[in-house]
């Protein structure tokens, strides 16, 4: 695909609202480094550096409380806001949480939804701090994290050519859940991958601190998200079919039904994994020190290049254009 | 009304989260100070006073997309947030915009909203400087802002015996214009006090800066916020009737219907005026100099007593006990 094409959907939409953004560089002692665009805005307060982001999650379209445990959805909630502090090399310092429900969700239904979240801060040293209710016909979550950095946040911007396209754990599990929940097979899979992600702080603490050049979370899918670092970037890249890991839920879900396990690695969405570029003297780095300091395995899957494109290339040396297979909200 | 009696519906919702939170004293370089329950938390980041609120609105609840303009939504869904900053003292530094919303308002409809959220940025001095996008079936909009204050920010815990109980401008507009919609009467009233909200930030500064011991904004109504107020300080008070300022738009619309027009001052909600408490000393300074400096008038409209009691009192020396007459999201 060309990377240097007109966006279109959430992408585009984006775009627009990033174009009207006014970004001051100096507000009192408080000036704004960095706006949208990226995982999360950057503040600088003083010598510190902070990280500040939002999701949200809406029923029926991200989730469905049929499908969904009210704490499953309390956990993924927090745990999507935390990946983005993971993914520019921060840890997280507070959350605010907005919720809108239906009146018959207030008792047990949120008890257990704030339990679920709780779960999550607890496990991630984030703490809730404040937040909303409201009444709504649907379920709507709004998280807000802040988070801090020692030292330079991890942009998307700053892959340079030549440099590692690197991802933490494994991808497509959660799409093998959400595909077995669409079929309502939800007994035959494990579904911790899809409501429980494990947002990558430290492995991005580590990747932050190693030097890697460019960061992002896998929230839309390698094929959505990578082209946005590479934008970002001004690059390209060339991705090595048969080094993208992919999740023993996708593994076992694909080899059941003859379906190609790479496609849902590629294009599944919600992995909130980590992508990154870093020098291969960095990247080498990180592939020693990653499983035993931070839990994640971390997996080289391709390279940067100079021309703006994205080609995924096969062991027989044959390459294609990756396609836009990624989850966008507005492109039906 | 008895101040220490149980909370219902929403006040006892937040009650039962903020019974959750957790409030760490010390996270590295940056400590939270206060967390849910007042209008905004509050962090310590080296030697800055951080603020930081969410605020959300829901179509159907807060909103009725065949009333309300979009530019007017826009507006107005950051100005409810920036009225939480300066009613703890500070000012602006920037706004995250999360919005979810169907497909059919990404064009126009988007565009005007994003017009009247960024005259309000630009007309107090608050940057756009991220947030999320998503489909819904339902337009919700979650605003998380982050503020500054110099110094100590006015808590809603710190009124004293004998302060003075005063409101910037005037009460009831909102709920005119909302009555007004309700009635179908739209052309017949001015719903700039509804639709436009003016979040009075240089009166909450002045009165943070010559010692306001308590202070947070009218977002549900005087006779819904104000026992909030008297709750977290522990104290009761006297209202005096004929001293609560009257929107003139309120006046008109109950004139016309020989409706009680107090009763729209006190029981009306979404003002997003000022209360605040403080030594009569202090409030004798901010009579004289709130209108010149901030360019909103301030009304000593009570004070603050030691029972628990909340009493409004008239000209002719009969008191009534309160009646919870505010509006919440979750009492119907």
């Amino acid at each position: 695909m060309r990377l240097d094409a007109p966006l279109s959907g959430e992408s585009a939409l984006i775009e627009r609202i990033a174009a009207r953004c006014v970004l001051p560089t100096h507000s009192g002692a408080v000036s704004l480094v960095r706006g949208i665009g990226d995982d999360t805005a950057v503040l600088q307060v003083g010598e510190q550096t902070l990280l500040w982001t939002a999701d949200m999650l809406v029923e029926g379209v991200h989730f469905r409380l049929d499908w969904i445990d009210p704490a499953s959805l309390g956990w993924k909630a927090l745990a999507v806001n935390l990946s983005d502090i993971a993914a520019m090399g921060g840890v997280p310092v507070g959350a605010l949480l907005s919720i809108a429900l239906p009146p018959e969700r207030t008792g047990d239904w949120l008890e257990a939804f704030l339990n679920g979240f709780l779960e999550c801060a607890h496990a991630y040293d984030a703490a809730l701090i404040g937040g909303d209710t409201n009444r709504a016909e649907q379920v709507a979550v709004d998280v807000s994290v802040l988070g801090r950095v020692a030292g330079a946040p991890v942009t998307r911007d700053g892959a340079a050519v030549g440099d590692w396209l690197m991802v933490t754990g494994a991808l497509g599990g959660s799409r093998a859940g959400l595909e077995a929940l669409l079929e309502g097979a939800w007994d035959t899979v494990d579904l911790t991958p899809h409501f429980r992600p494990a947002p990558r702080l430290q492995a991005g603490a580590l990747a932050q601190a190693q030097g890697a050049t460019a960061m992002m979370d896998l929230s839309d899918g390698l094929a959505a998200d990578l082209p946005k670092l590479l934008r970002a970037s001004g690059k390209g890249a060339i991705v090595y079919a048969e080094r993208v890991p992919i999740h023993p839920v996708a593994q076992r879900w694909t080899q059941a039904r003859g379906l190609d396990p790479l496609s849902f690695a590629i294009a599944g969405g919600e992995d909130y994994e980590l992508l990154l570029a870093a020098p291969p003297a960095v990247g080498q780095r990180l592939l020693e020190q990653a499983p035993e300091a931070t839990g994640a395995p971390l997996s080289v899957i391709g390279e940067v290049i100079a021309e703006p494109e994205l080609w995924l290339q096969y062991p027989d040396g044959r390459r294609e254009s990756f396609a836009r297979m990624g989850w966008d909200h507005f492109a039906e």
